[in-house]
């Protein structure tokens, strides 16, 4: 059995985490905080950061969301969620790094950093000027969003992809943490409710992180 | 015929390179530059980052570096570069992705700003304090490195893989900005010679970022 160190408010863990329920591949959840920087995770994984998987039977350690998720590719069943052709799949690619780490570095990381760590960790306020430019970048985000759809069918492409569970796992913490509003953002909002109602997606959205509750409409479908 | 949108310093261009030559695949170098942000550039990769690899004829456009790997990879001949079992590329992809990323966080991203950026396109001198560090996170890298090679062959595992390219790519740009000191890091000295002493590698060794000299040494195979 996998185990995988992540924590609830991880966007990268809950990439791997969409995978692997999309191909029904169980897994056992193990909480790592990267940020008390524990001395054996830091012997596993040098960078610090989660997710890492682990089949200790094996003797495999998967390290880095993007590494995890391409040997789960390599590896699992169907549906391939790098799909179609060699082209195809790298338009998929570019997607999943674009959220991973363009929106992370911008929304994502910003977000958790002044409400989830600060909070829990130093005890510290958010920085409103920092919150008002990752909300004012997640608008930018969900226009580029909007784009995409209005010319293909999925994020990726023409198919569902790694690129709409990389984009749905971001912007789900991301408005987890309150920096989401999908206002004027129709194409959007109908292509992320409907990544909501996937049953991969449901167990993830009833999560909560201790101390750092959701907004009253995060697990609703219809907003 | 592949054109690669890149500059002479670029890591992750060097990375695209080394692979396309041990490859034996053909391509013409197109100058980036992607702090000029150009209006065509941001449109063709949104990203506004370089490399980009494009066959006009087959209507193909491939951003992000790993993306096109993979790509390369995927449609390529031998020798493959991310070999061995599943979990075997699993740690070659570990590897590259930390020098694509903490490498390049902690020094070739501040070298290239310090000591490129700002000398041609700010008109600034380079903070002492900014280099200084990035000098300091080089030794941790090289630290880890003489590691790594006292564990394995190679910087991915038992046989030279992507990840050898990726870190010999960060390394000599590095290197050109006179960021790395070998002294003391003798199996990583070992292996960087036979890297930079690799067919692929020598024509890349010869280029010059004009305006930023490298170090008198930069090419040599024995320091
Ligand atoms: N490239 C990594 C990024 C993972 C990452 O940044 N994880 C965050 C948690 S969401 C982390 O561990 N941060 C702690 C740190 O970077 O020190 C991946 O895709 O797995
Ligand atoms: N994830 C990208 C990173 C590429 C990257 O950071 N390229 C640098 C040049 S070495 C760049 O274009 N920087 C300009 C910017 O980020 O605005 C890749 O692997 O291709």
């Amino acid at each position: 059995m996998w185990q995988l160190l992540q924590f609830p408010l991880c966007p990268f863990s809950r990439k791997v985490r969409l995978l692997l329920a999309e191909k029904s591949i169980g897994y056992q959840p193990v909480r790592e905080s990267p940020w008390a920087r524990r001395d054996e995770f830091l012997h596993i994984n040098p960078a610090g950061q989660t997710p890492v998987m682990i089949d200790d039977e094996a003797g495999i350690r998967l390290i880095d969301s993007m590494a995890i998720c391409e040997y789960i590719e390599e590896t699992g069943d169907k549906p391939a969620m790098l799909n179609g052709s060699a082209a195809d799949r790298a338009e998929q690619r570019r997607l999943v790094t674009w959220f991973d780490t363009q929106f992370y570095r911008e929304i994502t990381g910003p977000l958790l950093m002044e409400r989830m760590e600060k909070r829990i960790v130093h005890r510290q306020t958010p920085d409103t000027r920092v919150l008002r430019e990752a909300m004012k970048a997640a608008v930018e985000h969900l226009d580029y969003i909007d784009y995409l759809l209005d010319h293909r069918q999925w994020i990726g492409g023409a198919t569902m992809s790694l690129a709409d569970l990389a984009a749905a796992a971001q912007i789900s913490i991301a408005d987890y943490l309150g920096g989401i509003d999908f206002k004027t953002h129709d194409l959007a909002k109908r292509w992320y409710v409907g990544m909501k109602s996937r049953p991969s997606f449901r167990p993830l959205l009833a999560e909560r992180m201790e101390g750092v509750p959701p907004p009253a409409d995060y697990e609703k479908l219809d907003v």
